[in-house]
C-alpha cells in the first residue's frame, strides 16, 4: 500500500511556511510480525503541534527531521501480523500526518463503532475528555449551576458547552464574531452568547447574558482564555463558584505586563476556587466520559464541531488555519 | 462598676482622626435579669474596623454614632442575673472597646482557663481558626507539603507559620523589615525568612529560601499579600500546590491596573488549586483547632504573637498602630 505522509523538513523560526515541510511517498511493506497496518481515516491538528517542530525539551519530545509528524489519527486496520488486531478493525493512534502506517501493536488502540470515527479525535477523544475532567471533576459541576464558557467554539469549549447543556445546565458561552456566535445558538445551543469582539465591556456583556437567563451569576467558569475573561467571571461569579481553568489563550504571548484581572480579591469575597489541570492526569473518567458520549450521540444531543479539510495535500491547511481563528470546533483532516 | 468605653462621633472621611472619638465613662447599674456584667480583660483592634466607620451596608453592619464601637475581647463575669453564668466566668464577646458592661448571656461565649485569656483573641480566635481552616482544609496540608506564608508577622501569618511548623512542616515566611524577620526566625521558628522590602526580586529571594532548605519548590502558599508575593508562589509552586487565600492586602489600595501576577497560566501547566475563602464560614473546625492549639501551648510550641497596648486609653493608638505596619502579630489592648 503507498502512504504520504508530511515530513518537517527543518526547524521553522516563527511562523511556519511551507518549506519548512515535505510531502513524501512511500510503499508500505506487509507488516512484519506483531505490526499492523493501518489506513488512517481522519487526523486531527491542534497548536501545541507548533512546539514540538521546535528543538526543546517538554513533556514529550520534539518531532524528528525527516520523519512525519505525529499527531492524533483514527484508522482502519488493512492488514495484521499481530493476534490483537484484525482488518476492519477501528484504531486510535498518535500517527497522524500520513495516510497509512506499519506500527506494533502497542501504538494502537481499538475503539468500537458506537459513534462515527472522527468522533474520537473530537468529543470522544482528548478534547471530549478535557472538557469532561474539568467540568465534572475540577468545577465539581452540580445541579443548578450557571456555567460559562470562553472560546466556546473551539475544539474544547464547543464540548463543554454541550456536556453542560446535556447535563441540564444554563449554559453562557463566549466567542469571537458573529459566524462564531450563531454556531454557539444553533449547533450548540447555549442560552446566552457573547461576540467578545463586539462588546466594549465583557463584564457588562456577561451580566447581561446572565440577566437574561434569570440568573444572579455563574457558578462554573470553563477558562480558556483569561486577561478579561477572567475578570468578567470574577465579576459575575455567584459565592462558592469554581473556575476549571483548562487554558489561558490571551496570556500565551504577552509581551506588555498584563493589567487584567483587575479583581482576584473577588477569590476571598466570593469563597472562589480556581484549579489549573491537564487532562492526561484524568485518564480514569474515560470509561465514564465515553458512555455519557455514546448515550448523547445516539439521543441526537452531540454536534459534530469541526472543521474539515480533505485530504493529506490539506493536511498544512488545516494546521495553517489553526492560527487565523477561523476554525470552529476541533480541526481535522479526511484522509479515507 | 464603673467603664470607660470609646465611642464613634462621627463619620470619618479618609484617615481617622482624634476628633471622630470620644472616651465616655459610665457606671454600670447591677445586671438586669437575664444580663451579665463582664469587665474586659483584652481586646484586640482589626483593620476592618476601619470599614465599620463608614455607613455603608456590608455583611456586618457599620457601627453606631454615639455609641461604643465593637470588637473581640475577652473578659470575667463580675455578677450574673443569669444561671448560665457565675462569677469569675471567662468570656468571649463582641463587645470591645469598653473596659467593662452589662450584656443578655446571649451574648457571651464562655472560655476555659486551659490557655492564657488574650490567646482567644489570637491564636484559639478568629486569627487562629482563619490559618487553620487556610492550611488543613482550603490547602489541604500533607505530610511532606513545603508551606509559604506571605505577612508571616501578621496576625494570622504569624498564626499559620506555627501551625504548620508544628505540624511538621517546612516553613518559609515573608514579612518587611529586619525586626519582623528576625521575629520570623527567633520566635515562629520558620525554616526561612525573607525581606521582601530588601530583596529585588521576591522570585529570586523565594527560589533561594526553597533551596537552602533542600526542597524542589513549595506545595503551600498561605496568601495574605497578592502581586509579586502571588508571582513568586506561582514561580516557585510544584505541581499540584494548593494556595490558601486569605487576604491580598496589597491589592486593596490598588489605584493602577495590577502589573502583577504575569504568570498565571502557570496554574494549569502546575495543575495548582488556589482557593479563597472566609473562616466564618468554617467554623465547625473550632473544636478540633482548639484541642490542637491547647496541646501546642502546653508543649511550649505556639508563641503569643502581639503586640500589646496597655489600657482603654491606648485603644485608638493600638487601631492607628494597625496602619503604619510596625505592628507583629495581633494588635491587642490590655484592659484588665
Amino acid at each position: 500500500m503507498q502512504s504520504r505522509e508530511i515530513h518537517l523538513k527543518r526547524r521553522p523560526a516563527g511562523d511556519t511556511v511551507p518549506e519548512d515541510f515535505a510531502t513524501v511517498a512511500r510503499e508500505l511493506p506487509p507488516p512484519a510480525a506483531g505490526e499492523v497496518q493501518v489506513r488512517n481515516l481522519w487526523m486531527a491538528v491542534d497548536p501545541a503541534m507548533r512546539g514540538r517542530m521546535n528543538d526543546v525539551r517538554s513533556y514529550i519530545p520534539p518531532f524528528a527531521l525527516d520523519a512525519p509528524m505525529e499527531g492524533p489519527a483514527i484508522g482502519e486496520v488493512t492488514a495484521s501480523n499481530d493476534p490483537g488486531f484484525a482488518p476492519g478493525d477501528l484504531v486510535f493512534s498518535r500517527l497522524g500526518w500520513r495516510e497509512a502506517f506499519n506500527a506494533p501493536a502497542s501504538a494502537l488502540q481499538r475503539r468500537d463503532r458506537a459513534l462515527p470515527p472522527q468522533a474520537y479525535l473530537c468529543y470522544a477523544g482528548m478534547p471530549g475528555l478535557t472538557a469532561y475532567a474539568g467540568l465534572l471533576r475540577i468545577a465539581a459541576l452540580k445541579p443548578g449551576d450557571v456555567v460559562f464558557v470562553s472560546a466556546a467554539s473551539g475544539a474544547v469549549g464547543s464540548i463543554a458547552c454541550q456536556i453542560a447543556r446535556n447535563k441540564g445546565h444554563k449554559v453562557i458561552g463566549s466567542a469571537g464574531g458573529p459566524e462564531k456566535v450563531a454556531f454557539l445558538r444553533d449547533v450548540l445551543k447555549v442560552d446566552g452568547a457573547i461576540d467578545y469582539k463586539a462588546e466594549p465591556s465583557l463584564t457588562k456583556a456577561l451580566a447581561r447574558e446572565v440577566k437574561a437567563i434569570g440568573a444572579e451569576g455563574i457558578d462554573v467558569y470553563f477558562e480558556n482564555v483569561g486577561g478579561d475573561h477572567l475578570q468578567a467571571a470574577l465579576s459575575l461569579a455567584n459565592d462558592f463558584a469554581r473556575f476549571a481553568i483548562c487554558g489561558m489563550i490571551s496570556q500565551y504571548n504577552l509581551t506588555e505586563a498584563p493589567v487584567v484581572p483587575r479583581n482576584l480579591t473577588m477569590l476571598m469575597t466570593k469563597r472562589i476556587r480556581m484549579e489549573g489541570y491537564i487532562a492526561l492526569d484524568h485518564m480514569d473518567l474515560e470509561p465514564q466520559m465515553l458512555a455519557d458520549m455514546v448515550a448523547w450521540h445516539d439521543a441526537g444531543r452531540m454536534a459534530q464541531a469541526e472543521t474539515v479539510y480533505e485530504g493529506i495535500d490539506k493536511a498544512l491547511d488545516a494546521f495553517w488555519g489553526l492560527f487565523t481563528g477561523a476554525n470552529i470546533g476541533r480541526t481535522m483532516v479526511k484522509l479515507g
